[in-house]
């Protein structure tokens, strides 16, 4: 059988089982599938280089489907690559079974979640950024995508960044199967709209017809050999090919054939087939490594002042020396978030991803698959761009570390469209979240250190204003621990962050009246000190810059919720819209300062002890 | 004095004013307004008109900062209207004062608050949709943009819909003074960048010289003559224009002019000017408006079964026959969320906005600033997409209405990437917003048309399978209200949605065993009915499809904070990873299905009766 046979073969057999698969489960993209099939087929046979007993080698090809629905088509290649069984394959979408609906990491050769449209491209940006900075090898990154979704702009940010990064080892597949969910794109089979685009933006565009096997290949030759840029290749396919009765038929997206027809679809197509590709090993030059630079980590003085944002920055570049396999990723706030010190510290590790926080948080999702450690920060207020691509994060089993600076009412004059006031609520609801949020310098320090060694996606909390130093250098805080930095019996303040300080000078006014006021400085917000609230014995009051939904106050009574003797709990929150101001009158306004904090207590001391 | 001399004039003007409000503040982003000014001076002197006493009215021009830390040059040009005195503006950024470091509505003339870069040219494409297709009026939307945003992949969402839907009536001014906030922008003065990829795109692309006051107004001409494509006007300008010390340099980002320096700032731009602009009265026709043209409100029988989704669709289309101000987007899954129904019955009113959550949200925003009613609809999960558009939309105290279908691991087989299980979270820590959450046909219908009257950000949770109709049609479901379902005085479960099925099963197996379950229907999540809740008197089990973070839960335990005598509560919710499986398999699995409630509800009881 000569080449093109094999691969057009290979594209019955993916369109064959898209279509038993789906069928068997009563569910599924089989049409989606069947489009790209032989786009799929001549990367597997002809160009693809990856070793299925190591899928973490930095050195594989990678290919991520960003049209993450075609799910069909991704385990038709892992079957017919040899490494899942027909059996298993046709377990799809039953509980139970490592092929998901979508794609998941569930299955080693599946590196991200995809399902989320606009997603894959950005994440295979990444992955491409990774092994051409960091790795600096010959990795080759595919990414096959639908066309619908290239109305998200996720996938314009990351074409601007591919092409500004010169990523010529990456490659977007864009299936032109002209059918969205309901109906047709806003482009249809007019290819030009996407290669003009592309092209404006930087990128190498070929347009082909989808189905020709050996203009596949060509095309994807023409992608291997061109330098100083990306490359696209916008194809023309149908969708549901290969079965003429759904064939560039539309309601039939997401739909399987019925079982009654299963059989006249196989026969259409040529029925099974068992073809099994041995796809070579990766050829490329084992990865670069930075090594340990060394270098101090900060250490701030007790009583001295300095932002938390700032102790980030210095923390995250004494990491860098420590280890050479953090990286670090921002979105033009740089000098705001202070990761500026640590670009300036390890230049070559250092990303800057402009106002693009979607692409940011895909960048590092891509950069983790290949093993390294990325921080990324920007503005709390504006990780909410990214929230989906967090969200997605967890479901592929990433590793990532986001850093939000400017968090809550105390940034001050820049007024509410610039304060992080839901990113407690946003960050502690992703599943297997850490979330941390520091009151001092010293106490950044030592989270950031233990941030590098969590695994899912944790959080970090910045603020934007110079605050005291309380802890001593070197101290350590463990994630789910907390500090009682007062003891008091009658009431128990709760805080972290900015109101920590509050809290402080609270409980020194209780004092004075008489009112012992312990004070607890719950850092660790996901997961949170539940034995210690738990065994607080007194009312408490909480006292968080942040919404009342969701963040510190909530998670504390989450700890508490089934306790059998229920502290009364006051939880002090932002309630209002804020303006802009002076962070002390954002603060009292809000009514979280420490006066507000004094006054809740004073009135839930005087309850309780009435009753 | 020459239209060019004056303009030139209230170009310094306006600079002098950015300027010496920053500086007096001591903070904001003076050299960002100074790039801008000639752009903003000659629209307001020569093309904008707009009626100052009715700023509501939709035969207005409107302009758009997206640029919205140029606010010195937003109220620069408020002052030369005439709107507010000197004195008013010297309080930039005061706590009090109506001018924010970033544009609000707290202004009556600032439509949309903006500072959160990407947004302002997806939001006037929403007002631009409105002026061309609702109101058919003439009216022309300017938006003013910096350079740095454009890397925002809302921006080119905007693009690709403004182009689309052929909105002439927009223009976007790109404010092109090559230096972000950290440096350079990824393609500084390259002009060709922003136009060829905008042409690319669909746009008219025009590249001027943004200080050239004659070559702004030809622009200016050339796209109020353009028809059927949208125009860009992509301007070379330099940031602190005007004052030699800080002109075209980087550092100067967010930094007032110090106060020793303001002086001879204000000598080199000529000094202090009080020139009034007399902006001319909109010339627009009346605006449209669309018949009610009345039709059936959905009544579902009890007993039967319909998706919430469904009767979400239903209702709005009947609400759409009763009120012609309501209009309604989807983001390509209309035959998903049933918004299709809507599109059938309303096609005037509806729009596709494809797959792009941002720009769907962004232009509801824009709508609403019209006067239109806005819903929009994708999956739950998707709506992440959109967050900071959501979060921004509360800053703009815009009314919209969002539902998200396909909630909770009981979606089924698509498994996690589609399944909404961060929505309650993020929507209720979205300040002054109202989360509701049916779990029947007739429930929905009540809520949708509730929904219409409610102020600020509200949020619909539908459910993709079949459930019982359990209400009977035309009840009274009122937000912040509960419905209790079934008496018991051992336990109260709390549940929403799809567990309140789930919970009614399980009082009904406990009534079986001798425990009295009584059932509480939390469908308003926010505001949430405390009354109720505080007056259980029982131990309380709630159950929701969503993560235990931010969600119903919480919700509940919140309400319950500073009670006196707290029950016991047990919060089921999903907790670990889910995968694809059988809704009814994947409700058990994840722990919130009837035995496990019964379970839990059980334990309660005999733990709390025990003591």
């Amino acid at each position: 059988m000569s080449d093109a046979d094999l691969w057009r073969e290979l594209g019955q057999q993916l369109r064959v089982d898209a279509v038993r698969a789906s069928a068997k489960a009563a569910s599924g993209h089989p049409t989606s599938s069947m489009s790209a099939a032989d786009l799929a087929a001549v990367l597997l046979a002809a160009h693809f280089r990856y070793d299925y007993d190591q899928p973490k080698d930095p050195r594989n090809d990678r290919l991520v489907f960003s049209k993450g629905h075609a799910s069909p088509l991704v385990y038709g290649l892992f079957r017919a690559a040899g490494v899942i069984s027909d059996d298993e394959f046709m377990t799809y979408r039953q509980f139970g079974s490592r092929l998901e609906g979508h794609p998941t990491p569930v299955l080693p050769w599946v590196d991200v979640a995809t399902g989320s449209l606009g997603q894959g491209l950005p994440i295979g940006v990444g992955m491409a950024l990774a092994a051409r900075r960091l790795d600096q090898t010959s990795a080759r990154m595919w990414v096959i995508c639908g066309d619908s979704e290239m109305a998200e702009g996720s996938m314009w940010e990351a074409a601007e960044h591919a092409a500004f990064y010169e990523l010529d080892n990456l490659t977007a597949i864009i299936d032109v199967n002209r059918l969205g969910q309901r109906g047709e794109t806003m482009h249809g089979w007019d290819l030009s709209s996407y290669s003009d685009r592309l092209r404006a933006f930087g990128w190498k565009a070929i347009e082909i017809d989808g189905h020709d096997v050996e203009e596949i290949h060509a095309a994807y030759r023409d992608a291997e050999s061109t330098s100083g840029k990306p490359t696209a290749i916008v194809a023309r396919t149908i969708k549901g090919k290969g079965y003429s009765k759904v064939e560039n038929q539309p309601g039939w997206h997401g739909k399987a054939i019925s079982s009654e027809d299963v059989e006249a679809a196989l026969e259409e197509m040529g029925g099974i087939r068992n073809i099994k590709v041995d796809v070579p090993m990766p050829d490329a030059p084992d990865p670069h490594r930075f090594e340990p630079s060394g270098g101090d980590w900060p250490a701030y003085e007790l009583g001295s002042k300095v932002a938390t944002r700032k102790a980030y920055g210095e923390a995250l570049a004494a990491l860098g020396g420590d280890r050479g396999d953090v990286v670090v990723l921002d979105g033009e706030v740089s000098n705001s978030t202070f990761a500026e010190i640590f670009r300036d510290a390890h230049p070559e590790r250092y990303f800057e991803m402009y106002i693009a926080e979607q692409q940011m948080v895909a960048a590092a999702v891509g950069m983790q698959v290949l093993g390294w450690k990325p921080f990324c920060s920007t503005f709390a207020a504006f990780l909410s761009r990214a929230y989906d691509f967090a969200r997605m994060g967890a479901v592929s089993r990433a590793t990532l570390r986001l850093c939000g600076s400017h968090a809550g009412v105390s940034i001050g004059e820049d007024g509410p469209s610039q304060m992080g006031l839901e990113d407690l609520a946003e960050f502690r609801a992703i599943q297997g979240s850490t979330v941390l949020y520091p009151c001092d310098g010293n106490q950044t320090a030592a989270l950031v250190r233990a941030m590098a060694d969590v695994d899912g996606i944790s959080y970090l909390r910045t603020t934007r204003a110079d605050t005291p130093v309380i802890y001593e250098p070197g101290g350590d805080f463990p994630v789910g621990g907390s500090r009682t930095l007062r003891e008091g019996d009658d009431v128990t303040i709760v805080a972290a962050g900015i109101t920590l300080h509050e809290a402080l000078e609270a409980a020194e006014t209780l004092e004075g009246e008489g009112i012992g006021a312990r004070v607890v400085d719950c850092y660790s917000v996901k997961p949170i000190d539940a034995e210690t609230l738990r065994a607080a014995g007194t009312p408490i009051v909480t006292a968080e810059d942040h919404w009342a939904e969701g963040g510190l106050g909530e998670a504390v009574l989450a700890a508490l919720a089934d306790v059998e003797d229920h502290p009364r709990v006051v939880t002090l929150a932002v309630r209002e819209l804020p303006h802009s101001g002076k962070p002390a009158e954002l603060l009292a306004a809000a009514g979280i300062d420490a006066e507000h904090i004094a006054d809740a207590a004073r009135r839930l001391v005087r309850e309780t002890s009435r009753v």
